[in-house]
């Protein structure tokens, strides 16, 4: 079980305990669907030991079953019980790992009830998560499809003269057809726009001569899938045309380029070498992927910095693009796995350009 | 200038800094629109002399002007630029009060550099927010406003036969049609689901003799609205009827109740009694009412609690229901503020019931 594996990895690393707000680390953790708990103080506390108790608002009752729990009532002082709990678990001195997403007005309150040094829970729970085990990458496959198939289905709407705005809400709709929902807001960017990695959706009508950049996912039970398109609107022009082929060519090399064992840094460079012999090097301005999981962005990082050594299980996107002020931009982006021992891909949504 | 309010009440109470990050209280200090920062530090440190800066990632260069600001990048180690902030604003040691919403593990960080007492901001920051401006008002009676028209359009749709989930998207879209967006996802809760007040829109078909809760809000300029209405298919039983005019009686006493001076208290007492007086005392399981603004939650809560003292300015829902196990629910919700000394209703869509 993933908590106990939590508990051995703490023993190792010389941590005492860890105290876990909700956010996609319980879910991991636990399975446990808490969702969002606003205000409401809702913590697991996991000791060294293997022993572990959460604490959870009464609104939970219907919601946490054989789970070693305690509820706190609205008028009640939460902090109470909780001191009792790190009390029972032995954790009211040590080493403790909070989940770092947590609320600072909670840590200012647990921050009282001992003697802790304090550290974030990423730093540990990380070690497991980057491996997704056969289930995970089902759950995962299953995302990238309904990307996959969303482009298909875009690829039949009648784009031209559409906002960016309305084509953005209807992936959405799309998206929220076919899956649990979006894994985060899609990113519709044409013509000029589309030299803005960050832009966007807005009243830009999609004209012809556009490159247009679509950039959407979908999460099925927790994992994410996240997919990038570029489509051309009538005939763009040549030199868009050829940045296209030198995208596709780097995001290419750099899918190749995944193997087990091989530093994550190898595959950016991968990427980063065919956009600088192409001579666009300066216009390649971010990463070339990031981790994919329960988060959209996630370990491991694909980029010049990236020191994880690839193992199988590990799921990230390979993303390169090139983006030329006032020209427009290009990005083509895949979920990959590594699986016996080279990269798989799990979106497979047709990469040639498409004239629409 | 609001940065230089909450300076004076940092001295005051003698709190001798702030560190905020990105959320409503920044949003409402400042008026810059910084979403949603992700796991790069973004932080604006204020001192009880009124000097202020901002720390924030490269990537909002083109957002943040006429600021001051240090902006860092990716591979650097912000925390050095905050610690020499911290210094220049001589606030290396002291009570430092801390954005309640702020990461934990940025937190973890700050607190290695100096020697500080924490204390949440909202604890000081709250008496500036619940008494809302006339420029604010504004932009909630346009929130609100919205609300009211959507109730308008939904009585004209054909809603027999159409699944939860369905009127529920059917809202959100409307809602984003006419506003800056939801400002949470819309509840539709039929027959006997609208007995649970935290029912999530499901798979469920409205049929004749449901009553059906419709809860939903949009977002204008930030500010939000917060509407329940509850309508009837067909001819529902006659006691839902008549716990619906229970509730409306409730609504409309808590409503009068509203008064410059009159506890938070006395407001949720008004509604309570009618409900109780009706015998259905058992059945109102929540408190009247919250506070409404840039959050859609904050004070002043309308609970049996609720000590906090009305004023001119403040604004909140008032909400009672009745949730009758295995046989439905109703609650009727409008936004109110304190203006000229008595409450104003914010939303104003027809309060009868509607048989359609």
């Amino acid at each position: 079980m993933r908590l106990q594996k939590l508990a051995s990895l703490m023993k190792e690393k010389n941590f005492d305990g860890a105290v876990i707000s909700p956010g996609t680390n319980l879910y991991y953790l636990t399975g446990l669907k808490i969702h969002e708990a606003g205000e409401r103080l809702t913590v697991l506390v996991v000791s060294a030991d293997g022993n572990y108790h959460l604490l959870a608002p009464g609104l939970y009752e219907n919601v946490v079953r054989n789970f070693p729990v305690t509820f706190w009532r609205d008028g009640e002082n939460p902090y109470h019980k909780l001191a009792w709990i790190l009390a029972e678990l032995e954790l009211s001195s040590g080493r403790l790992l909070i989940e770092d997403t947590m609320r600072a007005d909670w840590l200012i309150n647990i921050i009282k009830l001992g003697r802790f040094e304090l550290h974030p829970l990423s730093s540990v729970v990380r070690e497991l998560r980057t491996r997704k085990d056969r289930h995970e990458i089902e759950m995962m496959k299953h995302a990238a499809k309904a990307a996959d198939r969303i482009f298909d289905e875009i690829l039949s709407w009648d784009l031209l003269g559409m906002r960016e705005r309305e084509l953005a809400l209807k992936i959405e709709l799309a998206v929220r057809e076919l899956s649990d929902g979006i894994s985060f807001e899609p990113i519709v960017a044409s013509g000029e726009n589309a030299a803005n990695p960050h832009h966007e959706p807005g009243e830009r009508r999609l004209r012809k001569g556009d490159m247009v950049i679509l950039d959407y996912g979908a999460r099925w039970r927790g994992y994410c899938s996240d997919i990038t398109r570029t489509i051309a609107i009538g005939r763009p022009s040549e030199k868009l045309v050829e940045i296209y082929e030198v995208v596709k060519e780097a995001q290419e090399n750099a899918y190749r380029a995944v193997r087990e064992g091989t530093k994550a840094k190898e595959v950016d460079r991968a990427a980063r070498e065919a956009i600088a012999r192409a001579g666009y090097g300066e216009y390649f301005t971010h990463r070339t992927g990031h981790g994919l999981g329960l988060d959209v962005h996630e370990e491991p990082y694909i980029g010049p910095d990236g020191e994880t050594i690839l193992e199988n299980g590990m799921t990230f996107t390979i993303e390169p693009g090139i983006y030329i002020p006032s020209l427009g931009g290009v990005r083509i982006e895949d979920d990959v796995v590594v699986l016996d021992g080279k990269g798989k891909r799990l979106t497979r949504a047709d990469r040639e350009l498409v004239f629409l």
